[in-house]
C-alpha cells in the first residue's frame, strides 16, 4: 500500500474516520462555548449541546454521543444542534432556526406557496396582536387556547389599558374582518392564507420544532357559499400536506379525520395527516385541515346574500402546517451520525470533497472539485465544495454526515487518474463510482433513488409498527409495546375519554391519533375494542406527542 | 352617434364615469360596514374609511372623497383602504395587510432574497421574545427603543417569573449568539438574514405602513474580520435598497450617511435612502444600512483569532428595509383617483374589460378578452380579466384605476371589428389603440414607459423641491415653503441639535436627513448655514415622517 492509498483508505474507513473525528482538533459547531463567554444559549430544557468545555487544542467527545436506539430525546436534541439546524435560546420552549434548518422551511414554502396561489389563495398579513374581547368570542375556541396565551400588559414603562393577546392561531384575529368583507355570493369565496409566527405559552416538554412556545407556520383562512366546496378544499389542502411529508420530507403520513375529542377546538371536524415514531412509539400530527362549519360565522356574523337574495352563513375552512415538520423529518430520517436529508429539502445535495495527499496533481484535484460543482450546479443540483484547507477529508466526512447531506463526492488521485469520482450515499453509506462524463445523469439517478429510499425504508418501519387489534388485552398489549394501534371503535366521546382515563401514565395517555380516510373491511357485528359496543368504523390510536 | 357609440362614448368618459361611480349601485370594499354588525376595524387613528352606513341600494360620496393636494393625511387613509390595501384593526397602530398590499411585498421579496443569497447572505429565524437582560445590554441601543418596547407579563393566568420583550429589532437578539458561533478568522464573515415582524409600541400618529407598532420587514446581521468589508457590505446593500425604491417602486432616493444624531443608536455609522413627499414637504427614511463598527462586539464579546493568532473583535452591519416602502411609493405615485402601481411591483400589470352592449356580438367580445389574457399570460405579462356581469364597464374603470392598475384594456365591438384593443395608461390617462397582432409587444413597451414615466415625473416633483441654501434666513424660508433643503454645515451635534429647537413647532422640528454622498462642491471658506463655522459637508435638511 503507497503512501497514497494508506491515506485514502484512512479517510474512507468510518472506524478511522469516527475516531479521527471524535479526536478531532477542530470543535464541532454548537456542541460548545468558549469558556471565557456567558453561555447564552445554555439548555433549559433537556438535552442538547450546550455544555461548557475549555478552549483547548484537543477536544473530545464531539459528535453524538447519545444514539437514536438508545436515549431518542437526547440524540434528537443532540442532532438538531449539532446538525447546526437549531441553537437554543435564554427563553425557555424558544428556539432559533439556523440556516441550515430555514432552508429546509424555504424550499417546502417554495412548493407550498405556488400550489396554493393556483387554487386562487392569496396572502396577506394580519396582526399579531388580539384585543381579549375579540379572542374570546368562540367559547369553545378560546377554551381550548387560553391556558397558552401570552399577553402583553405593558408598553416602555406605562401599563396598557387593557392587556393584548399574542396570537395563538388567527380565526379571531380574521373573521370580524371576513364579516365586514363578505356581503353577497359574489364575495365569495374568500381564500387567504399568511405566512407567520404563532405563541402558544405551553409549560410541558418544550421540544424543538415539535413544540416550541414560538413557531414559524401559515394558516389559510377561507369562506364559502357551500358546505361541498368547503369539504372539497379541505381535502384538496390535506393532500398538499401529504405531499409535503411524503414527497418532500420522505415520511409517510396517513389521513384521515380527527375524533370529536381531538378535532379543533369550535370546528365542525378536522382531517390531518399522522406521521409515526417508531423509537417512541408515538404518533405525531403532521398537519391539520379543519373545516368550521359555520360556527365561527355564526359568533362573527359573517353573512351574505345568497342568489335568491336569502341570508345565509357562509361555510369557513381554516387549515396549517408548520415548522414541526422539520423535527418530524429529523426524527424519522435521523441516525446515529446525524441529520439524514431527503434529497428534495437539502440545500445542499451533493457536497464535493477533495482526497488531496503529498506529491500528488493536488491542483487537478482542487479543479476537478471545482468543475464538478460547477457542473451539477449547471444541471439545476443543488452542489457545493468543501475545500477547506485546515480540515481533514475525514473530518469533512463525519461534518457533512452530521448535517445530512444526501451524497458525499470524493475525488483523489485515483478518481482524477480515472475521470471518475466516488460518491457515498448518506443512506445507506454506499459507494459508487462514476465516470466523470455520466456524472449529472448518474448522480440524478441517485439522488432520486436516496428520495424514494429514504420514503420506503421509512414506510416499512411505520409499517411494521401498525398492529391490528380487536380487544382492550390486545390493545394494553400493543400500546406497551409502542404500537401504532389500529382498531375498530364505536366513535363515541365518552369512550374515548375513558380509554384515556384507563391507559394514563407516566409515558402519557392513549388517544385517537385518526380514522383513515382508507378504511378496511369492517366486518358486520365487529365490536368497539374498548366499549364491546358495535363498531363503526376503524381508528388509529396511540400514544402522541 | 348610435347607442353602441353612446355606451361606449359614455364607459370612456371620465366625467360622466366619475359621477356614476359616486353614485354607484355597488359598494366599494372597506368603505363602510353593515350596520346589523359590529364595526370591527373602526379606525381608532385618525383618517380612514371607517364610517357606518346603511346597507341601502343608493350610496353615494363612493371613491375618493379627499383630494391629494387639499388633505393629504385623509387621502392617504382613504387611498389605502378604497384600494383594498389595508384595513384598520381594531388595535391603534395595527393594520391588516390585504393581498393587494402584501403581492406588493411579495414582489420586492422575489427581488431582494435572490440577491442576498448571491452575496451569500443566509436566512434564519430568532425568536420574537428577548429577555429583558440581553435586551438592555448596549445602553445607547436600549434608550433608542426603550420607550417603545412591549412586555409580556403573562402567559395564560399566570404571572411570567420575569417579563419578556417583544423584538423591536434584533440586534440584541442575535449577538449572543455571534458569540458563540464565532471564534477564529474562518468562521467569518457570518452573514444572516431574517424576515420578521417587529414592534415599536409608539404613540404618535400611527400610519398605515408609514407608522405602524407591527411591522414586517427583512434585518440582516453580519459580522467581519474587517472594517473594509463591513464598509463594503453597507454600500453594497445600500445600493439594492436603491433599486427597490428606484427600479421597483419608481420612487427617487437620496444615497446617504445619517448625521450622528440621526444615526442608529449604538452604531458607528449609518446610511440610508431618503425619499422626499412633496405634498407635505417631509423627508422619509427609505431603508437603512449601518455599520455597528466593534461597538456590540464589546458589549457581546464577539471575537476572533484573526490569522496572526491574535484575538480580535468583529465589525458589524445591520441593515433593513420594511413594508414602509410600500407606504411611500402611495404617497409618491397616488392621485385622486386613487392608488398609481409602477408595473414592476402590480400584480395585476393590465386588466382586460368587456365593453359589451346590446345587439352586439357579446359572445365575440368576451372570447376576446379570455384571448387577450391568455395571450398576456403566456408572455409573462400580469394580467387578468373583469368579465363581471353586475358591474357596468365604467364602474369596472374606475374601480381598477382605484387599485392602481397600470393598464386597463377595453375591448367593445369596434375594438372586435378592427381586430385591435384599446388600452388606457393609469398614469397619465392616454388612449392607445393596439393592433391585436402587436399586443405583446405594444403592451411590453407601454408596462416599460409607464414605469419609467411614474419614476420620472416623482424625480422632476422631488427635484422641484430641493432648495439650496446658505444662510439661516434662507433656510426658515425654505422650511416654511416645504421645501428638501441642502446646506452647507459644520457636522456639529450640538448645531444640529439646537437647529431642531429652533424649528419646533406645530409640524414638527427640522432635522437632517442625509449627507449625500454626492456632494456638491464646497468652495473653500463655505460657512455653515446655522452656526456660521466652517462647512464642512452638504446635509439636505427638513421636517420629516
Amino acid at each position: 500500500m503507497t503512501s497514497t492509498q494508506a491515506e485514502i483508505a484512512f479517510a474512507r474507513s468510518p472506524h478511522l474516520r469516527h475516531l479521527c473525528y471524535r479526536l478531532s482538533l477542530f470543535r464541532m459547531a454548537g456542541t460548545e462555548v468558549k469558556s471565557k463567554k456567558p453561555a447564552p444559549a445554555k439548555n433549559q430544557s433537556g438535552g442538547g449541546g450546550g455544555g461548557k468545555k475549555k478552549e483547548v487544542k484537543k477536544e473530545t467527545g464531539l459528535g453524538l454521543t447519545n444514539k437514536k436506539a438508545e436515549n431518542f430525546g437526547e440524540w434528537y436534541s443532540e442532532v438538531v444542534v449539532n446538525s447546526e439546524m437549531i441553537e437554543y435560546y435564554d427563553i425557555s420552549g424558544c428556539y432559533i432556526l439556523r440556516p441550515w434548518a430555514m432552508s429546509i422551511w424555504e424550499i417546502m414554502q417554495a412548493f407550498f406557496d405556488p400550489e396554493i396561489k393556483k387554487m386562487k389563495i392569496k396572502n396577506c398579513y394580519f396582526p399579531v396582536f388580539v384585543s381579549p374581547s375579540v379572542l374570546e368570542k368562540e367559547k369553545d375556541h378560546i377554551e381550548g387556547f387560553a391556558p397558552e396565551v401570552a399577553w402583553v400588559t405593558k408598553s416602555g414603562q406605562t401599563d396598557l389599558e387593557i392587556p393584548i393577546a399574542i396570537r395563538p392561531t388567527s380565526e379571531t384575529v380574521m373573521y370580524p374582518y371576513f364579516s365586514k368583507w363578505i356581503r353577497g355570493h359574489r364575495d365569495l369565496p374568500l381564500r387567504l392564507n399568511q405566512w407567520c409566527n404563532v405563541v402558544r405559552w405551553e409549560f410541558s416538554n418544550p421540544t424543538p420544532f415539535i413544540r416550541s412556545r414560538e413557531f414559524l407556520w401559515q394558516e389559510g383562512h377561507t369562506a364559502f357559499a357551500s358546505k361541498e366546496e368547503a369539504d372539497a378544499e379541505v381535502l384538496e389542502i390535506l393532500e398538499l400536506y401529504r405531499r409535503i411529508y411524503e414527497e418532500y420530507l420522505a415520511v409517510p403520513v396517513i389521513k384521515g379525520k380527527k375524533s370529536e375529542l381531538e378535532k379543533f377546538a369550535g370546528g365542525l371536524y378536522t382531517t390531518s395527516v399522522e406521521a409515526f415514531i417508531p423509537n417512541t412509539g408515538r404518533g405525531i400530527q403532521g398537519a391539520t385541515s379543519h373545516c368550521l362549519g359555520q360556527n365561527f360565522a355564526e359568533m362573527f356574523e359573517i353573512d351574505f346574500e345568497d342568489e335568491n337574495r336569502k341570508k345565509a352563513k357562509v361555510w369557513q375552512n381554516s387549515w396549517a402546517y408548520s415548522t414541526r415538520t422539520i423535527g418530524v423529518m429529523v426524527m424519522v430520517h435521523g441516525d446515529d451520525k446525524g441529520l439524514v436529508l431527503p434529497p428534495k429539502v437539502a440545500s445542499v445535495q451533493v457536497v464535493v470533497i477533495p482526497v488531496p495527499y503529498k506529491d500528488a496533481d493536488t491542483r487537478g484535484i482542487f479543479d476537478a472539485v471545482s468543475a464538478t460543482v460547477n457542473t451539477l450546479s449547471e444541471a439545476g443540483i443543488r452542489a457545493e465544495s468543501d475545500s477547506r484547507d485546515n480540515y481533514s477529508p475525514g473530518w469533512k466526512y463525519s461534518h457533512w454526515e452530521m448535517k445530512g447531506v444526501p451524497l458525499r463526492i470524493e475525488i483523489g488521485p485515483k478518481d482524477l487518474a480515472n475521470q471518475q469520482v466516488r460518491a457515498v450515499r448518506r443512506d445507506n453509506g454506499a459507494k459508487i463510482d462514476i465516470k466523470s462524463a455520466d456524472l449529472v445523469e448518474e448522480i440524478k439517478k441517485l439522488l432520486d433513488n436516496i428520495q424514494q429510499n429514504l420514503f420506503d425504508v421509512a414506510k416499512q418501519k411505520r409499517d411494521e409498527c401498525i398492529q391490528v387489534i380487536h380487544t382492550w388485552d390486545e390493545f394494553v398489549q400493543a400500546l406497551g409495546q409502542r404500537k401504532m394501534i389500529l382498531a375498530p371503535w364505536c366513535d363515541e366521546k365518552d369512550v374515548e375519554t375513558d380509554v384515556k382515563a384507563r391507559t394514563k401514565g407516566e409515558s402519557g395517555a392513549a388517544k385517537t391519533l385518526c380514522s383513515p380516510f382508507d378504511q378496511p373491511e369492517l366486518p358486520e357485528g365487529t365490536k368497539c375494542f374498548a366499549s364491546g359496543k358495535p363498531a363503526t368504523k376503524w381508528s388509529y390510536w396511540g400514544r402522541s406527542y
